[in-house]
């Protein structure tokens, strides 16, 4: 496990998006494509959406979670085709005043995301079959 | 709540640092004054640390908890000094294989920081302190 810390009285850079007022927890949340699926070695993998259906039904859960875990601002960013693996399939950034809320609502739309929302795995390919898809 | 919800085909930006190897997961907390601070509006909290002291024990949680919850990668920044309002105090980003992991690096590092770490808010400051310490 490679660990890093640093103490300084520099100012963090965490200029991700223009926050609305009140913010005190920011929680992000990125799903890279690994280089192995079911135990293969993959080069890629292929996302399909069924894109009007899933920004509904994933606002629908965002509305749902926010009930019980106020947020102010949550952002999802879900890629569709092919994706190489050290890519990022999804994004999530949630922000709230408190950290409690911000992690809640990241842990809890992931947990929902695989389960409801019309987005799935349409295949992986192997270095050999992205390699030909390139060409082609 | 503000919601944005993106399905794309473009590569999702995530280059926050160089992941290892094998990393499906990539988890970050940012730690945001607001501005109130026990019911009272201020302006910026001045953090103060035994650094030394304080990256050690940091060090030592962190191995803690990844014994339980094996992670590739952590990177925890904290600021000291004057932090104005919307600015970060604390940033962390943790990589494993899987999310489940990253989330818990996380969370549980969050709740024993305030707890364990010899990191303080020394004191608050409103508008017109600031403003006589800037021109000072």
């Amino acid at each position: 496990m490679q660990i890093e810390i640093q103490i300084t009285a520099e100012r963090i850079a965490t200029n991700i998006y223009p926050p609305p007022a009140g913010v005190g927890a920011i929680a992000e949340f990125s799903g890279r494509v690994r280089g192995e699926e079911n135990g293969q070695a993959i080069a890629a993998l292929e996302y399909e959406a069924y894109s009007p259906m899933a920004e509904r039904v994933m606002r629908d859960i965002i509305m749902e979670i926010g009930v019980r875990h106020p947020c102010l601002f949550v952002r999802v960013t879900h890629r569709t085709g092919i994706v190489p693996v050290g890519e990022s399939a999804i994004h999530i950034v949630t922000a709230a005043r408190h950290r409690a809320e911000a992690f809640a609502m990241l842990t809890e739309f992931m947990d929902r995301l695989k389960q409801d929302v019309p987005i799935w795995k349409r295949r992986a390919f192997s270095d050999a079959e992205l390699n030909a898809l390139q060409k082609s």
